[in-house]
C-alpha cells in the first residue's frame, strides 16, 4: 500500500500562511515570517485538529463519494456519480489545503501518513484533470456538456479557486510543484477563457477564485492571475448572472453580489460566504494594486458589516433562507444562521484588512470570531460539526431533518464547513503576528514564537500566557534586531482596564503612570518603542472581569436581554449545567448580583465558568388559556398593570443559581436547550 | 364570442358555503342556511373582491400561462408549457371556486360576464381532462410519464382537491353539473387508484384533497369519497413520503406532516398550509364519523397552535425556509413568514372546529385572523397582494428579488395566495352565523341577514353595526320561529366589558344587572333564550377602548414591546403617518400616556386611527464606532450603568406624536417602514 513517496518535509521555518503579499503590495503590515503556537488554548485545539479532524478527512471524503467522483473523471473507476451538488470537488481541495498547512507545521503528528494521503489525493486530481487543464468532476461526469455555461450555479470557478488555494498551501508548506502544476494548468485554461476579447465574459455565482488567483499570482509571480482576479472583481455588479427564472423562486441578484459593483456597494448583502470571499479577494487586489477607491469601499463595507450585521459572537448571516445577510440590525437570536463558513470568511477578510491598513480593529473582530464564531463549529473531540450556529435553542427544540444546526453531525451532504474549519486551524499561527519596517505586532495571544524582518533586522519574541482564561501575557524578546523598534500589542476592544509591566532594567511604563516614555494604547495598539535586548520582557495584564453586555436597541431580537462575556469569550447557559433551572426559556438573570468565576479543569476540556443568580419564572396565568397575549386598556396609570411588565406572567418565580459556559463549548454533551442572551429581572 | 350559455343564477337563497355537513354528521352547529352581508366593513371589502379582484382572474391566469397549459393538455393549442411548478392548475380552480361562490351571491355585479368566464374555464378543464378522468396539465404536458409517481412533490392530489372544491362551489351556487362531472370523474379515478387493495398505497405531499373529498361526499352522497378521505388521513405519518434525498437539503418528513400519525401528533409542525389543510380535512372526517380520538387530537393541536405558534395577527408559520411552523414561542417579528394562505387555512380549520364543538374560541381566532391575518394580504383596491405578512419592516428595508413579502405584487409566480383570498371573501357570509336545534349563533358581526332552521322552525335576524370601528351591534329578529329559542352572541375574547340592552317590551337583561333572566356570557357566548317576536331587538355594546398588548415572555422576539389593538383590529405604525418620526426603528411608545381615537373617513378607505405619544431616540454613542454592543463589568450596583438600560443608547431623545393605523391597511401607499410591536419608554 505504501506507494507514496517519502514523506515531504517543510522546506523552511518561514511561515507558510495563506496570505503572502508581494513585495510590491501597498500594505501596512506583513504576516510574520515565523509563527509557531506551542502551547495553551489554541495549541490544544490545533492538536485535536491535527490528530483527529484532518486525519479523518480521506475516509470521510471516500465514504461521501468525493474521491470516487475524481476516479470517475480520471476513468479509473466505474459507477454513478455520487452526490447531487456541483461543488463536491471543493470539499477535497479544502481538505487538501488544511492538510498542506498542517504539513507546514514541524510538530505535525503522523506526518508520514498524512503526507501519503495528501500525495494520493493530489494524484487523483492530476489524473482527473483534462488535457486542456479543465477540472471539475460535476461537469466532466455528472452533467457533461458545455463548460462555463451555468455560471450562476455551476461553481466551476469556485472549485478552481479552492484548488488554487490548496496548491499554494502545498507549495508553501512542502516546496513541491505537483499540485501547483495542476492548479496552474487550470488557471491558464480559465485565463484563456475569461476576460476582455476572450470567449467568455462572465463571473462565477460563488466568489472565491478572486482571492485564490491573487495568491496564485503571489506564489508564481504570474501577473496574469492578478489581472484576471481584477477582471472578476470589476465585472461583478453588472447583471452578468441574470438568469431566466421560470419558477420565480430564486433569490435576487444581490444573493451573488451581482446587483451593484463592489466599489459602489454601501453594505454587505446576500449570501454571506459569497460576500465575504468576494471582499477578501477585492482586498487582495487593493493590496497589490494600491487602488484607493477599492480600499475605501472595503473599509466602508467592513464597518457596515460590523456596525449593523454582526452577531455578538462575530457570526454573520442572519437568514436561513438563501444563507443571506439580513437587514441592518436584523439579528435574530433563536434563528441565527451564522454559518461556520461565513465566520471563517469574515476572519479571512479581516486579516487582509488588518495587513492593508494596520488597524487593530480588524484583529479585534478576528479574535471575537475565532473564539465565538468559528470554534463552536467543531466539537471538542474534533469529530462533530455545526453548520449553523444559533444563539438560542429552546426547551424541547424540535430536531428534524438535516437542519445543519443545533445538532452536531460527523459530516454534511453539503460539507463546506468541516474542511474550512480544518484549514483555518491548521493555518492559525498565520493570524497571530505581523511585522513592518518599524517592528513587530501581536494581533492575537497564544503561547509561541513569532518573528520576522524589520528595518533593523530580524526580531523574534516568545509569548507565554494563560489566555483566554487569564489576562496576563508575557512577551519575551528572543532576537532583538540592531536598533530601536516598536513592539505593538493589541489591547482588545473588549478590554476596559489593562496594565503594562516594564522589564526590570528599562522604563516600559504603565500608561497610567505619569511621564511614561511609551504612549498609552492608541486605536487598539499599545506601542512600545525602544532598543530591545534578548531577554527583555513585557507583561501585559488585561482586565478580564466578567461583563454584562447589551445590544444596540435597534437589535430588536434581544431587547431587554444581556449576554455574559469574559475576556474574548462569549458565554451561554446550557441546560446540562442548570440542575435548578429545568426550563431555560423561563430563566431571568439578576444583573445586580455579581458573577463569580470558577475554573473547572475537568469540565469540557477545562473551562472557566461564570456563576450568577436569577429567577426561574413559574407558569403564569394567561387571560385565555389558549392565547399567549395579554392586554390592558391604554392610559392605565398603574404600572403594575402595564402589559410589558412581565411580572404579570411570572407566576411564583423562584431564585436559581445559573452557571454559564463559554459558547464555543456548547453542544458537546447531550442535546438540550441553550441561550446566549438572557432576559433580566 | 358569446358562446357561453345564458348566465347561471343562484338556485335558491340557501347558503352556498364551503362546509355543509351531512345530516349524519355529529356536530354541535350547522352553518346558517341564509347568510347575506349587506353593508358595512366586510361588504365593502367583498365589493372590491367582486368588482375588481375576481374579474381580473381570467386575464391574470391567461397572462401567467395557466389557461394556455389547459389548452395544451386539451390539444387545442401549441407551444411550450408555461411555468415550472407542478401545481399551476390549482390557481385556476381556486379562482373558479371564488367565482362560483360569488355567483351564489345575488348582489354580484356583472353576473353575466363572470358567469361566461366561469363557463369558459370549466369548458377548458373538461377538454383537458383525459378519458379516464385524470387531469393535471403538469404531468399531461410538461412532464409526461407515470402518474402518481412523485407524490411528495407532484401535487396531483392537491390539484384534484382544489378541483373538487371548485366543483362543489359551482354546483352549490348554480345547480349546474358540468364542473361537478369533471370532478367526480377525477375523484373516481383517484378512488380506483388509491387505497387498500388498489394499485397505489400513498398520500400527497401537500394535503388538501382530504377536506375536498369530504365535501364532495357531502355534495354527492357518495360514501366512497368520505372513506377515501379517511384513508388519506390514516395513512399519513407512516413515512410513505420518504424519498431518496441525494442533496440532503430537503426538509424532514414533518414538513409534510408525514412524521407522525395525525391522531398522535402533539403540536402543529412543518409547512403551515399543509398542516392546516390536513387538519381541516381531519376535522371534516371527525365531524362525519364522530370519532372521538380524532376530535380530541384536533382540539389538542388547535390549542398547541394558538398557545405557542400564533402571531398576534392570527398569522401562522414563522419560517421563511420551508414555509414552516417554528418552535413553540418562536415568533420572530421582523422575519415573520405568516403566509396569507396559512391564515386562510387557519380560518377554514377553525370554522370546522367551531361547527364540531360549538365553542366560541374558534370564532375568536377566526375574527382575529380575518381582520389581521388575511386582509393585509390584499390591497384596498383589490389589485395588489402580499404573500408573506411581516410584522415589521425596518427603515431602509432592502427590497430584493421576488421575496413575496413587504411589497405588494399584482400576481406571483407561485400564485396560491390571491385566489385563496378571493375564495375566502366570496364565501365570507358562510362564516358569520350558525344554527342548532335550540337557536341561532352569531359568530361574526357584519351588517346583514342570517337565519336557518331550529327545532322551532325558521328563524332570521338582521344585524346592524358600525363594527369594527364601533362596538354597538343591533340584532333585530325578522323571523321568530314558533317557540322559545336561544339567540347566541359571541363576546369576543378581546372584549373586557360589554353591555346588553333588552328590547323595550322584554327582559333581556344586562349581565351586570341583578336578577337577570339571561346568563352572562359563558365561554364566549352570550346566550339569550326566550320567545321572540318579529321586531324584537337586542343591542350588544362591546367596549372597544384601545388596548396595549404584550406577549408571553417566552416570545423572545417582542420582549419589552407592546402592540396596540382596538376591537378586533391589531394596529401598526407606518412610516407615512409619522411626519415627526422619520425613523420608526428609533421610536419608543409612552405606555403611560393615553391613546386617542380619531376616525378619518378619507384615509385608507376610512379608518379609525390611534394617536399616542412617545420618544424618538437620538443616535446614541457606541463605545466603539464599529461595534453595536456595550458592556459593563458585572455586579455594578449603579442602575444607570446597567447595560440593558437602553437610556445609555438613546442620545437626545425627543418627544413625538405617533399615529397608528390598522395593520390590515398597511402597504397601500409608498414603500416605507412599519412595525406592529413597539418598544416602550
Amino acid at each position: 500500500m505504501s506507494s507514496s513517496p517519502a514523506a515531504s518535509r517543510p522546506v523552511s521555518t518561514r511561515l507558510s500562511g495563506p496570505v503572502r503579499p508581494s513585495d510590491r503590495a501597498r500594505i501596512a503590515l506583513r504576516p510574520a515570517e515565523v509563527a509557531r503556537i506551542t502551547g495553551g488554548f489554541w495549541h490544544e485545539r490545533r492538536r485535536v485538529n491535527a490528530e483527529t479532524s484532518i486525519p479523518q478527512g480521506p475516509a470521510l471524503l471516500e465514504s461521501a463519494g468525493n474521491l470516487h467522483n475524481l476516479r470517475l473523471a480520471a476513468g479509473t473507476a466505474d459507477g454513478a456519480y455520487r452526490g447531487a451538488l456541483p461543488f463536491l470537488d471543493s470539499d477535497v481541495t479544502k481538505w487538501l489545503e488544511a492538510a498542506s498547512w498542517q504539513l507546514g507545521d514541524p510538530d505535525t503528528p503522523n506526518r508520514r501518513t498524512l503526507s501519503g494521503a495528501v500525495d494520493r489525493v493530489i494524484r487523483l486530481l492530476a489524473e482527473a484533470q483534462q488535457d486542456d487543464g479543465y477540472l471539475q468532476t460535476w461537469y466532466q461526469v455528472a452533467k457533461p456538456g458545455p463548460r462555463f455555461a451555468e455560471l450562476l450555479r455551476g461553481h466551476e470557478l469556485y472549485c478552481a479557486g479552492h484548488l488554487f488555494q490548496a496548491a499554494v498551501a502545498h507549495h508553501r508548506s512542502t516546496g513541491r510543484e505537483d499540485l501547483l502544476t495542476v492548479a496552474r494548468r487550470f488557471a491558464d485554461h480559465i485565463d484563456g477563457t475569461f476576460g476582455p476579447g476572450k470567449p467568455v465574459d462572465g463571473i462565477c455565482g460563488h466568489p472565491e477564485i478572486e482571492t485564490a488567483l491573487v495568491e496564485l499570482y503571489r506564489e508564481t509571480g504570474e501577473r496574469r492571475y492578478l489581472d484576471l482576479a481584477g477582471y472578476f472583481i470589476d465585472r461583478r455588479g453588472h447583471g452578468l448572472l441574470d438568469e431566466d427564472d421560470p419558477r420565480g423562486l430564486a433569490p435576487g441578484p444581490d444573493h451573488c453580489q451581482d446587483h451593484v459593483p463592489v466599489r459602489e456597494a454601501k453594505t454587505v448583502t446576500g449570501h454571506a460566504v459569497r460576500q465575504l470571499y468576494l471582499l477578501a479577494g477585492a482586498t487582495d487586489v487593493a493590496a497589490e494594486t494600491g487602488e484607493p477607491e477599492l480600499r475605501a469601499a472595503m473599509e466602508r463595507l467592513w464597518e457596515a458589516m460590523t456596525t449593523t450585521k454582526t452577531y455578538l459572537t462575530g457570526g454573520v448571516g442572519a437568514h436561513h433562507r438563501w444563507e443571506d445577510f439580513g437587514d441592518p440590525y436584523e439579528l435574530p437570536n433563536e434563528r441565527a444562521y451564522c454559518e461556520t463558513c461565513a465566520a471563517i470568511a469574515s476572519i479571512q477578510w479581516s486579516w487582509r484588512m488588518a495587513l492593508l491598513t494596520g488597524q487593530a480593529r480588524y484583529s479585534d473582530l478576528i479574535e471575537r470570531t475565532l473564539y465565538n464564531g468559528v470554534l463552536p463549529g467543531v466539537s471538542l473531540d474534533g469529530r462533530g460539526w455545526l453548520y449553523t450556529n444559533p444563539l438560542q435553542v429552546r426547551d424541547g427544540y424540535e430536531y428534524h431533518g438535516e437542519d445543519q444546526g443545533a445538532r452536531r453531525a460527523p459530516w454534511f451532504t453539503c460539507a463546506c464547513c468541516p474542511p474550512n474549519v480544518m484549514r483555518l486551524l491548521a493555518s492559525l499561527p498565520h493570524y497571530v503576528a505581523s511585522t513592518d519596517a518599524d517592528g513587530l505586532q501581536l494581533h492575537q495571544y497564544a503561547d509561541g514564537s513569532y518573528g520576522g524582518s524589520t528595518a533593523d533586522g530580524r526580531v523574534m519574541v516568545r509569548v507565554d500566557t494563560g489566555y483566554p482564561w487569564q489576562g496576563r501575557i508575557t512577551v519575551t524578546v528572543d532576537e532583538a534586531g540592531t536598533g530601536e523598534w516598536t513592539l505593538s500589542l493589541r489591547v482588545p476592544q473588549w478590554c476596559r482596564e489593562y496594565a503594562v509591566t516594564p522589564t526590570a532594567d528599562d522604563s516600559v511604563d504603565s500608561p497610567s503612570a505619569g511621564g511614561a516614555r511609551e504612549p498609552a494604547q492608541q486605536d487598539g495598539w499599545l506601542r512600545i518603542r525602544r532598543t530591545w535586548r534578548p531577554g527583555n520582557t513585557v507583561v501585559l495584564d488585561l482586565g478580564i472581569q466578567p461583563r454584562l453586555t447589551a445590544a444596540h436597541p435597534r437589535v430588536d431580537a434581544v431587547r431587554g436581554c444581556v449576554a455574559l462575556e469574559r475576556g474574548p469569550l462569549v458565554y451561554c447557559l446550557e441546560q446540562a449545567d442548570q440542575p435548578g433551572a429545568p426550563r431555560l426559556d423561563d430563566v431571568l438573570l439578576d444583573t445586580t448580583a455579581g458573577l463569580t468565576t470558577r475554573h473547572r479543569p475537568g469540565l469540557l476540556g477545562g473551562i472557566t465558568t461564570l456563576v450568577g443568580s436569577g429567577l426561574l419564572r413559574g407558569p403564569g396565568p394567561a387571560p385565555a388559556a389558549w392565547w399567549p397575549y395579554r392586554s390592558v386598556p391604554s392610559g392605565t396609570p398603574d404600572a403594575d398593570r402595564a402589559p410589558h411588565d412581565t411580572r404579570a406572567w411570572n407566576g411564583a418565580a423562584v431564585p436559581v443559581e445559573l452557571t454559564a459556559i463559554p459558547y464555543y463549548a456548547w453542544a458537546n454533551r447531550h442535546r438540550g436547550s441553550m441561550r446566549v442572551w438572557l432576559p433580566t429581572c
